[in-house]
This record gives structure tokens, sequence and C-alpha cells, in this order.
């Protein structure tokens, strides 16, 4: 039966994040040395597979990428084939092209579809499988948050990134007395700020998962004075708010006539610190796409790699319609339809981190 | 003559810097070991000299600091004791206290006083020296914009950080076919956005000294599509500006019932691209303090301890009233009366370094 | 019950390992800020306690370590007090001084002692609680060998530096057509070869666990030629073996009139495949001891903060006696007991991270 | 006159060295982008001239090379065309075979041969300037041993990876009270011991300049833990050597029947010192080939992308024969036969390096 499978294709989609030519390189590597089949690329996720624009995914191609952040493949965020941008009679409509898609499959012969993104993406993964498609599903997010795997690649890489930037900002605001706030990614879940909060030595954590009182950021800087440390480091969630309030995106005021850019929530909470404590210098870094880019860190890498590996172990395996995925220290998979629409994996408030941070110290100004 | 000198003071103003540790430690061995003198440091720059805020610096105090940023004698941004805020009669009034620093070093027996700092800084060490006052001077900014100095301890720091993070941001462009801005430190003078820009291999850099045009950045944008380059990598100075429009700098709005903080020139540039190009998402990543901050680079350490080595030299050798500098690969000296006042050093744009980055295809937008 | 711990005493005992000063961190603060103890900490391991040299640990004492590694208790390598060299009648003899180890104990009223260490130093921690001693472990080893505890703190920054090296000698190994071997930590166990093996991207990884044949090897060289591939990086574990010899050990030969100190089994190998393969340069790069030391890795900051809250969370629960370790991703516990004799917990040559190998075409030479 | 050059080509002989890929590409778009000139590439330095074994270098081709270490050309160590080995009649003899190049770069129609390299391969690109082929030399050792210039690129990352190695070695010296010994490249000359070893904040450092008394070591160490500094970190250069004694290379004795590879001066002096000092454990690390591999610093990839550009302007300017070299902070150029055949550049003993590493009370042992 596996012996039927010839050809495959691969496609990235969501946002880039370190570990993505890692799976890349792991299924083509393991696809042709093991099985002897061909391997083939998507460039641009789903709007790649809708217009055929393909690379032959070989022994070299997928040389030399093992640790560059990024895909080979290229990327898009938004592209649904089964809700498509399309013009037709020179206009702009929405409609289903997902039947283009499968032709082009059959057209260039592929066997089986390896889908590598996050929920948008997987979700128009399933829906394919419903068309008949086999596929793979694996998954993919910085930011830590699908409740379908322990751990996903790129997560580790990102609090690497905002760890240094703690660390970095530590000096400063230590010789300057300062408050410094660093806002990190994470969307609607806090966990990387919660885990790069304690791995840089952050003395407030502000989550999406619990909304903060600035009256206790007040009181945590005081409590800090009177222990002879005169600078507080706060970590935000880019999803955090205050108890009162709501969450701040920063966005473009295209129609300002001057400034232009509204801060997010780093930038607000900053703003409103400063007119609450008198006595501080407050500063804050939005760390931005830096977190999401650059070399893979080793734990990614090797994560990756046991992901694509096992990606294409499940098609020999004829598991059609899985994903894989991490459970405890253990490589596993779930079937595309349980994993999607499930609910996004916040941070268990009195789960084991949140308890390891408040009792070593961290506040998260509840 | 030279063995008359029995105890020196050190302190650090401005901004910190990596590198001022490493000066510290420099000066506190070479005097301690080659001189015996006693050495104590202010703490938070003249306001400790005022207030006789100090500690005493042995080679226990300055042990494992030599890479670390920040300076553990703490710094203050903005204190003048030739004119300063002083609490009188419940007012407060700005008036010159520096008899009270001359004072209090006579007090403490101190001969020589090393002032680690910046313009402002230095300006005021030069005007404790008309007093009398026995000092020496080390520069120090990270944006190399000193005149008296070719280069600056804690400017290739900034500039690893800074090209490190475009590494990373070429990641996640590539992969989304994205203009990513990279808004950096430098204040008026454009040479962090210059030397990383150049590292970090960027398609354009703006500088404050050539205002830029944003049709021409659009043109770079487009004649980059046409070589298959889907992607743009933008250095931006802070102090950066369109040819027919002002720096923008980043600042609060207090009073603003909504959002918060406005985003400096990086930020605008973002929005005004947005509006220009249609077919390519615009990012901008604001790196702020982490440029700053953190381990200290091998070229800073190495430039760091030479400045701290031959300020004790200087004073050895009686020439108070000097400032520590670099020519070429030179450490020399130059009186603080010349130095003061002199223009900032801005990047030549005649210069082989500017010519460089022309003639590699980098664009300035002019 | 719990309230009767009023005073703690932490130790490091055994090869210095990232994350020690995390873990004494972690202890400190979660003992002092939920509950009150005091704690203090010996120095140089057993050593320490039985000289009674002690430092008091405090929120200052412990405040920026999180970050270093090394241990501010320092550590001993051999010092086993149930076998103690000591002095008697002018003589060195070796015998049990435990007692005056517990006489200290009672004397500063130290109510729990925190052991943490390896094999050896666990095993004395067991035998101090046979001698009634309230006793809590943590497990230590950058080897990861340990068969009680999935992973221990240290193993992923070894990993991190191994990885880094190995990037590194791919360009060179690249631009000059070389043979690369980089000779690693491990002990018994190859788990840093596999996982930095696999993260650095090496064409043959040699374990312990799987003894060579070095013409599989040169198997592996040519046949990376006909890939076009001129050049080969292999990642050798210092307790690797060829199938018909012995491991090699690195030593000194004190009495030798001439050179000195003879390499082991990366530099033996280097020497037997030069004489193999004529049309290659082989280089070998011993990393030594820059696998234990320096900055501590996001992960095992993380890591060895939960197992230090987990620590003093264990005495608190009365759990004397057991030692702290991570089961999948759970904090959990286990007696010492149990932990104390069981096997080195070496590479499943069948397990998955090995087939993750092969299969994108790692050979391990068998 | 300039407009005649039409075709250029480029190689790299010698050991590898973070840069080359930098002063590629820059040479590559300089020459594209402002002249229009065709840019050829050949492969493994000189041997690829002599067998016609060339790439073209396009835009594409130098895309992406800035920041890796290596050469995309590829390098070898000892190929001289003026004196090469080449069958004739079925044996190997030695010949000059360097017309077989003229006649390859004509046929070719290169109009100007651009040579990166060492002291070896730019003699050999002086001996072809002589033949009348138009040269230009780029000056390339990671030992910054070259008279002609200031500084080279490789240099300074070397120097970083030193400096990040001695940091982490620090941490395990002070753990364990140990005696760390670090062997680092340089040659004969002490360029990279010294300056990694005053930015790594080493206690001793050992210079081919300065010869070694081992009862001085034993000294320093004894003087450090009076200080209460019980480990002492020690940077060795590869070329150092005791006052009584020979330089000590590291080699591989193929016929012995035991073990095989004798280490170089670091792994001597361990074993001296672990005779001479009983209460120390002793320890020596062999950075070998990651100090000239991996990602290159910001400082090199500035210095490179100058030497790249000027290389270029050298040729434009008809200035045939020179090499390109820096002065100061300046970019100029030297005649080949001015420069080929001066002594190495040593470190001056009575410099102000040594110097300022004296007053900050490193000792050279001497």
């Amino acid at each position: 039966m596996e012996q039927k499978i010839k050809k495959i294709a691969l496609l990235t989609g969501g946002g880039d994040c370190p570990g993505l030519n890692a799976v890349i390189r792991a299924v083509t590597r393991t696809a042709i040395l093991n099985y002897g089949i061909e391997v083939i690329g998507y460039k641009f996720g789903y709007r790649g597979l809708y217009n055929n624009d393909f690379i032959h995914l070989t022994l070299d191609t997928v040389s030399g990428i093992l640790h560059r952040g990024g895909t080979i493949l290229y990327s898009s965020n938004k592209d649904n084939l089964f809700d498509y941008l399309v013009e037709e009679n020179g206009e702009l409509v929405k409609k289903d092209v997902s039947d283009v898609a499968v032709e082009n499959l059959k057209r260039e012969g592929v066997d089986v579809l390896v889908v590598i993104g996050g929920d948008g993406t997987l979700t128009s993964a399933r829906d394919f499988a419903r068309k008949g498609v086999k596929v793979i599903g694996v998954p993919k997010t910085i930011d830590n948050d699908l409740a379908s795997t322990d751990v996903t690649f790129g997560f580790n890489t990102a609090i690497d990134v905002v760890t240094e930037a703690l660390d970095r900002l530590h000096t400063t605001a230590e010789s300057h007395h300062r408050i410094m706030l660093c806002e990190v990614m994470g969307r609607n879940a806090g966990w990387i700020a919660l885990e790069a909060g304690i791995a840089g030595s952050a003395d407030i954590i502000l989550l999406p998962e619990i909304p903060y009182d600035i009256n206790k950021i007040a009181e945590k800087v005081k409590e800090r004075e009177e222990q002879g440390k005169n600078f507080t480091i706060i970590v935000v969630s880019e999803g955090a708010r205050p108890k009162d309030g709501e969450v701040v995106v920063a966005k473009i005021v295209a129609d300002s006539p001057d400034p232009i850019r509204l801060g997010g929530i780093g930038n607000k909470l900053a703003g409103d610190l400063e007119k609450l404590i008198k006595d501080h210098e407050v500063r804050c870094t939005v760390l931005g796409h830096v977190q999401r880019g650059g070399n893979t860190s080793t734990y990614d890498r090797i994560l990756s790699t046991r992901y694509g590996v096992a990606a294409v172990e499940l098609m020999i395996d004829g598991k059609f319609g899985e994903m894989v995925c991490l459970k405890g220290d253990t490589i596993s998979s779930d079937s595309l339809e349980n994993v999607i629409g499930q609910k996004t994996k916040n941070v268990n408030i009195d789960g084991e981190l949140v308890q390891v941070a408040k009792k070593i110290g961290i506040s998260f100004a509840e």
C-alpha cells in the first residue's frame, strides 16, 4: 500500500516561524533517502497551490537550511482557497477555488500534501482532507497556543530572543533606576511573556490570562525600592489588558495628518505608569518581528526535525488527515478533525509555571 | 610630582553605555596596582558628587564587571551642578551648587576626578577644571558623534545588536515579501544606521545627514522586485527626516484619553509607505534600549580598557583638564577646553563609508 | 508540621553545570519569600559541610545570578564524607567523617539539607538521609544520563554550545573539503553527541552506545563525495569506541620526556582517518570545558528554577529523602533510595531520536 | 582607459577566514552595479585557475553570503603554480605551470585577477604581476600578522570567539578553583592571545614574542590566591614557548601503535603545571578551528566590504599590482612588490597594548 506514494508536496502558511526550514528539510530528506519519493514545494502557501507555482525539493535544495529562520517556500498570511479573492468580470469577488487546487495536485501527480501552518492554514488542510486529498498536518506557531500539542517549534527560539533582550534591558534599567517595559508577542496567550519573564528575571509579568491592576504594579515598584532595588523589569504580553480596560493593539491611523502609528499595550502602559509613578523614568521596548526571525535555536532544530520525519512516517503508515504533535516528550499524532476548532491553549493561571513564578516573587499585578 | 596623587574619584554621567564598567575597572586596577592610589566612585554621576554619595572601588569591587553593560556607579541623565534644581524655602529653584562638589572633593581628599560621560557631562567636567579641580575626561556615547575622538566605546556593541536584529528581520522579510523598517538610535548622527546597515545587508539606509525622498524608496523597492527580490530592508536612524518634513520623535500624549504613545520616524514612515506601496506589507521594529544594554563586545572591552589605563597615565603625567581620545588606532588626548563646544561629528556624506554603501548598491533615498 | 522548618542549607557537588546558580536562587527566594526560612550555603560541596564553611544566602546574595554558569557555592569533584581523606597522626587516611557533618548541621540549626549534584553527590545525600538527616536532592549533570529524570539542567546549554561550534566548523570544512571531527562530552552516554549532532547537521555521529566501524566512516565520506559534498562533519562522543577497540581517554604522560598529553578518541580517530582516507585533510576539535561554562540557556534557566521551587515545596510537604525530577513536562519526585544505583540512562539505539537521525541520513558507522 | 575592463576573476587562497565571502560579495556587486563588469570566481584558489575551474559570480550568486564564514569559492592551502605538483610520464614532479594559468585567463578574457589570500597566496599574485597579469591583492589572515596593513578581516571574529570561550571558562574555573589554559591560534604572532586575553579577562597571557618562565606562572597563581582568587585563566598562543624550550606543535604520530595525536603547547604546559602546582586542578582547552569559522562579526563584515569595494576602485584607477590595506582607519594600498617578503608583524612587546595589559595586572610570565 505505502509503496504507492511516489510524489508529495509541501507548503507553509501563516506567519513565518523558526523551524519551518528544518521541517521542510527533514520531510524532504526522509522522503527521498528512505522511500525514493519525489518532493515539490508550493510557494506562498495555498496561493502557490492555486497558481500551481512550485519548486522541486531535492537534497541540494534543502542543504544548509536547517538553522535558518523563515521558509524557503515563502508564506502568505491570509489565503484561504475556500473563500478566495479572485477577479471575475473585472470585479474582485470571493469564491471557493479549492477545486482548482485539487486539480493542480492531480495534474502534478501529487499523492500527499504536507501542510505546515497554524490554525487557519490547518483548517484549510482539514477541508482539503474532507474533499479527499491525502493530507498530513504539521503545527506551527511561535505562540505555543495550540491545544493539540504540548510544544510547537519556534516557541523556544522566541523566548531565547526575548530573554536575551531582557538581559540587555537589565543593565540599562539598573544603571538608571528605571522601569523598563518589554512588550512581547503571543497573541491572546501569555506563554512567551511567562517563560521569557521567568528566564529573563522579570519582576512583573502581565498576561492576557490575568488582567492587571496598575496599582499593583506601583506597589511592586515601591516594594522593590524598599528592598534596595531601584529598577523594575516588566514583561507585557501584546494581549495583556488592564482589569478595567481593553487590549490596545498597535495600529496605523492612516488619515491622521501628523503622527501616524499608535503603540500597543506596552506603550499605553508606559504612558499610564509615567503618570502614576513620578520618581522613575519609564521606557518601553516593543521587540516585534525580531522574535520570529533569525537562526533557529538548538531545541527547535531538533523538534522540527522530529516533526518532519514523523510527517513522512505518518503517510507511510497511511494515516492521512492526521497532524503531528508532541505529548510530553513523545511524538504522536491526532486527527485534523479533532484538532481544528479546539480552543486556544492558554496559560493555566493555577498551573505549575505561574505558581513557580509567584513563589520566586514575580508579580502578575492581579 | 606624580607621587602626590593619593586618592581619585570616578563618576559616570549620561545615558548608560556598554564599556562603562570596563573603564571603571581599568582605572581602578591601574591606579591601585601600579601607583597605590585609593579609588572611590560617586553614585549617579554629579548627583552623587553633590550628595557626597560614594563607594570605595577596590580590586574586589571591580572584579567580574569587564563584560557587563551598564555602570556599577549608576548614572543620571540631566544633573548639572552649575544649574541644579534644589529646594530652597520650600520652593524648587535652579542654582550653581558646584562649590558643594568642590568642598566634597576636598573633604574626602580626592586629588583627581575622572569623569566618564558625553557632551553634557564633559562640559561640567571642563567647568570644574576651570574652578581648579584636577579633572580627567573619558568620552562616552554609543552614537559615535564626538568630533574629538575617532571611535567611542559602546558604538561597536550597538552596531552588533542592530546587525543581529537585521539578520533576524531578513528571514521574516524574505519569507513574507515584506518591507521591513528598523529604527535605530544615533540622535542627530547616522553612524549606527550607516555601519549596521552595511553590516546587516540593508537595502536602504536613511540618515539624518541625508533627508530622504519617499518616492526614491518606492523606486528602490520596485527595482528590487525587478531583480527578483521581493523584500526590502530599511534602516532608519531615529534622527532621519523626509526632505520636505521634520524629524518625528516618539512621544507620550499624556492627556490623550485613548491611545497614548506616538511612534517616531520609523513608524511614521511605515504608515507613509503603506499608503504609497500597495502590494507589500510594511512592518517597523524600533530596537530602543536593547541597543545600549547587555554584554559589552570584544572590541569595546579592549577600547574601554585602553581608555581607562590612559586616563590614569594622563594624571600621572600631570595632564589635568585633558580628555582621553583615539586617533586612528592610537590613544592620545586633547584638552577639554578644545573638545567642548565642538560640533557633533556627523556622517560625511561624501566620505568613504557612504561611498562604499552606494557602490554595493545601498540606496540613501536622496 | 511544615512550620517547623526554620533554616535550610544548600550545597553543590560534582562538576559545575549551567543552572546550578538558578537552582540556588530559586530555592533561596522561595524559602525566604514564602516561608520565612533562613538559608545558608556550604562552600565546595561536602567539604564545606565537613569544615562548617558556609555563607548566608539572602535575596541580595542570589541577585543577578540566574543566568550565570558555575556555582556561587563552589564545588568539588571527589569529596565523600563517608570515605574521606583526613590527616591522622601525621598520616593521610580514609575514614567516615559523616558524623562531623551531622554535628555541624545540628550546631547551625539546619533543619533540611538540599543537595544539588550528580550520582556521587546524591549517593552521599542518600547516606545522610539514612543517618536521619532531612535531605532533598536535586539532580545535576550536563550529560543527561540520569535514569530517574527525563531531562536535567545544563544539558540544553551544552548542546547549544556544541551546536554553535558545529555551525562554525561547517563553514571551514566546506571551504577546504575537510573531514572535521568534533569531540564532545557525555561520559558513557551519547546524548550530547546525538542531540547536538542532529541540531548541528552532522553527517556522522559516534556514540558510546554504538561502537563504530571506521570503514563505514570512509564509506559515508565517499558517498557524500558522490553527492557532490566534499566535506564531512563527525561528532564523536568522548565515550565512543571502535568496534574492535577500547575507549581512548585523554591523559597526561607525566614521565614522558617529550610531549605530554595524549588526545582522546577524537584525536585518535583523526589519526586513524588520515591513514585511511588519503584525499581529505582531517581536523579534530575537542570542545572541552566550554561545554559546561558560561551563560545558562533559556531552557535551563526555566528548568532549574522549577527544580529549585519544587525542592522547597517537597520539604514543606515533609517529603524528605526525595529527589526532584522531570517526567515528560511534569515536575515530580522520587525517593533517593530508588534513584541511587540505577543504571545510567543511555541512548536507546532503537529509540525515536536515533531513528530520526537515521531517517534524515545521519550515519552511526555501525 | 578604465572602460577597457570587461571581465574580472576572483580567487581565494590559504586557510579560510570570516570575511572572505563579504569581500567576494563587495567586489562582485561593485563591479556589476557600477561598471558593468562581468565577474567569475576560480574554485579552490590557484588550483582552479590551473584547471580553468570557475563559476560565474552574479548578484544572485553573492546574495545572502555577507555574514557567512568560509568562502563560496573554496580554498586550498598549498597550491603554488610556480612550483606545482603535476603528473608527467606517470611520475609526480614539481614544475612551473604558471603559463597555463596565464593562458586560461586570456582564453576567458579576464582583464584583472583579484587575489584574496595571505602571504603565500599573495606571493604568487606578485609573481603573476611580474608575468604581466593585471593583479589586485586583498590581504587575509585571522592572525593579524601582516606588516602592510593595520588590521585584517577575520581577526575581530577570531577574538570574539576566543573571548566568548574565555567567558565560559571563567565560570567553571571559578567554581572549581582551577587553572584553566586556553590555547589559541595566531601562528608566530601573539595578537589573538593578547587582544582576546585582555577582552576575556585573562590573568596570564603567553605570547610567542615573550618566552615564558613557568615559575612566574606559579608565582602569579600564588599571588592570586593571596588576594582570595583561587582560579587562574591562562591564554596560550599556539606559538608560545618556554624560555628554555621550543615551540611544541600538535602532531600525529602515525606509526604509534597506541594513541596517536600529541597535543601542542597548551597541553604540554598543562602537564608541566600539574607537576609544578599540586593544589590546583589544571585543564586545557584547545579552541582550534572554531576560531576561523562561523558567522562573520559586524566589524569584519564592514572591513571586508570596504576592502572589496576598494579592490574594484583600484583597478578602475589602473593601479595594478597593488594590494588593498588599512592604515589607521583609512583604506589605502601598497604595491605587492613592497608588501611581499616583509617581516611578519609581531606584537610589539613595548607597545601600548602590552603595556595596557601589564597595567591592569595581566602577567606575561616573563
